[in-house]
């Protein structure tokens, strides 16, 4: 009788509706009943993504979008800048190097944002470098990058801006038009509230043309055949109908919210968070924390093994999931995600987990303290 | 109130208990609870594929293994024989070029076997060749091809038999390490009752030796990646986690109901339909039907407008969806599936609701010849 709940950074809980979809009979793919399904999705993922530019469906993770990215838009021998912030951005300059895409990496202290100038000088000392690749939001720390900066230096310096908003589209604004973001990537289990499988990714004009040009070998992850397939309400291959089916009732339900106030309750919960961290006497890894997720440090008093203890008890007792740091990270950060959909209340649930566990682990804690900060937030 | 009926080669029908699975609550993929999932998932493959080798779970669909397979085997100049006996078997000469691979192509009648001895010449003719890529039943005209021949031959030359075995793996008789096939793939919308979006992989150590010397380059797709990360129940990037779970629910079906008796289940609704089919006068296309689907000619009577036009008013009028001839097969063949969740009183459906939609276009139908020659062949 244990319920579960998910502060994770994807996948996100499920809405009962959305959920209620997936038990509906399969549809097949070629037929007039899925395009017009697909084209209600292409629409709101329009709509989601701030473009006018057509937003491209993939079977895959955002693991998937974004080796898409490098092996549709660049060469072998192609320089580009990645900007390592963790886990996600050290993944762009992995996969650019498999590829054997010449990666000038910056790698940004853990928790903190990168600095616009060091991309800017890295540009001028490398000038035929062809693009930045980012991450909107770092989830392995928390970390909120500058997108609007890094994408103003791409035009100055004309080369194209990519960025992983794979915890980002949908819960803070990424205008990809209003920016002039040349690719913009998501993945349904985020802020789209479905189960992994799709990624979503928009092009510009700009980023068409490179892909015209690029020498990389693909075939299924080629993104001009795609945009042609797509056109049609059809993609290239087989799609995850039933994903894409979900996909029309869970953007539906994001539309409905409306852009601004899907935004404002993602800034909320997190400011909420961050005030419960710190009204229990935990401190905030990230120096620019992101609305996407909240990362605090363990107590100082702690151990590694008592760190990772911390998301253990609360998932094993309490049936609370967050998520401890990664590789380095490990047993030193937790990671609480608010985003899809979360509210205030699951917070609430959250905070009252940590609290109950970090008791257990001999942490000084008065009771409510955290949970009473997370409302005070709200009142 | 149209009920719909799915006859197609994929999606198939999914199972009410599976759907169900679908609506319920998403479970985080880093945890120990999907690990159990995971495991059940994997043994049940490796029954399926008649396998001691790991089968590898991609998030993607059949294409994404087939691309996986040329990129993780093969380097570029590398030379292999595909056999092209429609649209997939082209689609493994597409792949292969796309990559730089050299693909001596067999061109196969639309509708035959390929003959073993053309493969065996090219063979000789072609000493560096190092793999024969074909398919084990040729969906787009539903021929099964001679797969033990081709796997022996490959023996014989030492070279790789690779079998695109999406629609044939769990529909009939294919033992992957009896016969000493190399690789073998299937995928989820296919045999196994779910939606689609996950691809199955398996390789043998053979393969794997290959995939070790490699050098096309490769990310999102990277078995030996996966086959290390699945050895531990977890894939190298976030699955389609409710796909996964939905698997462990299809897979025990099938286990229960064991593979003998689904073998025979299949060859039954095949000799069906191709009898129901001669009963109504209609041809069949195949040479050497395959006991996955059964095409027929449209009358010889029609253009290719009225043969677009059966699968167009069986679909509308009486909610049947077959599918049709493509590319240069358009208007000229119907392709009636006959396999995962499908059983005597499906082939009924599909049959009545063709020989209404015959006569409709004209077509002499003594009304109940074809149903009458279905349940002949079941009595």
């Amino acid at each position: 009788m244990k319920k579960y709940r998910l502060l994770t950074p994807g996948p996100t809980a499920i809405p009962e509706n959305v959920l209620a979809k997936f038990a509906e009979p399969i549809i097949h793919h070629r037929t007039s009943l899925f395009e017009v399904q697909f084209k209600k999705v292409q629409d709101n993922l329009q709509w989601l993504f701030q473009t006018k530019q057509p937003v491209l469906t993939l079977t895959a993770t955002g693991t998937g979008a974004m080796d898409a990215t490098v092996t549709n838009l660049f060469s072998p021998g192609d320089e580009v800048i990645t900007v390592n912030g963790g886990k996600f951005g050290e993944r762009w300059t992995k996969i650019c190097r498999a590829y054997g895409v010449k990666a000038h990496e910056i790698v940004v202290d853990r928790g903190a944002a990168v600095d616009a100038v060091a991309i800017e000088k890295l540009l001028s000392a490398n000038p035929h470098t062809k693009a930045v690749l980012f991450q909107a939001s770092e989830t392995s720390t928390g970390t909120l990058m500058p997108i609007q900066k890094i994408v103003e230096l791409c035009h100055k310096k004309n080369v194209l801006s990519i960025c992983d908003g794979i915890t980002a589209v949908g819960i803070f604004n990424v205008p990809m038009d209003d920016w002039g973001l040349d690719v913009l990537i998501t993945g349904s289990q985020k802020a789209l509230m479905l189960p992994p499988g799709l990624a979503f990714i928009s092009l510009s004009e700009r980023a068409y043309k490179a892909a015209e040009s690029s020498k990389l070998p693909k075939f299924y992850f080629n993104l001009i055949k795609e945009r042609d397939s797509q056109a049609k309400q059809q993609t290239a291959w087989t799609p995850a109908i039933s994903l894409v089916t979900g996909a029309v009732e869970s953007l539906q339900m994001l539309r409905d919210q409306g852009r601004e106030a899907l935004f404002a309750a993602h800034e909320k919960m997190a400011e909420a968070t961050r005030n419960a961290a710190r009204a229990l006497g935990l401190e905030l890894f990230s120096s620019a924390p992101s609305p996407v997720l909240t990362t605090v440090k363990v107590p100082a008093s702690f151990s590694v093994d008592q760190g990772k203890k911390i998301t253990k008890i609360m998932q094993e007792k309490y049936g609370v999931i967050i998520t401890g740091g990664q590789d380095e990270l490990a047993g030193k950060i937790l990671r609480f995600s608010h985003f899809g959909y979360t509210d205030l209340f699951d917070i609430v649930n959250g905070i009252s987990a940590l609290e109950l566990t970090l008791h257990e682990l001999g942490y000084q804690v008065e009771f409510g303290t955290g949970v009473g900060a997370v409302l005070k937030t709200y009142q």
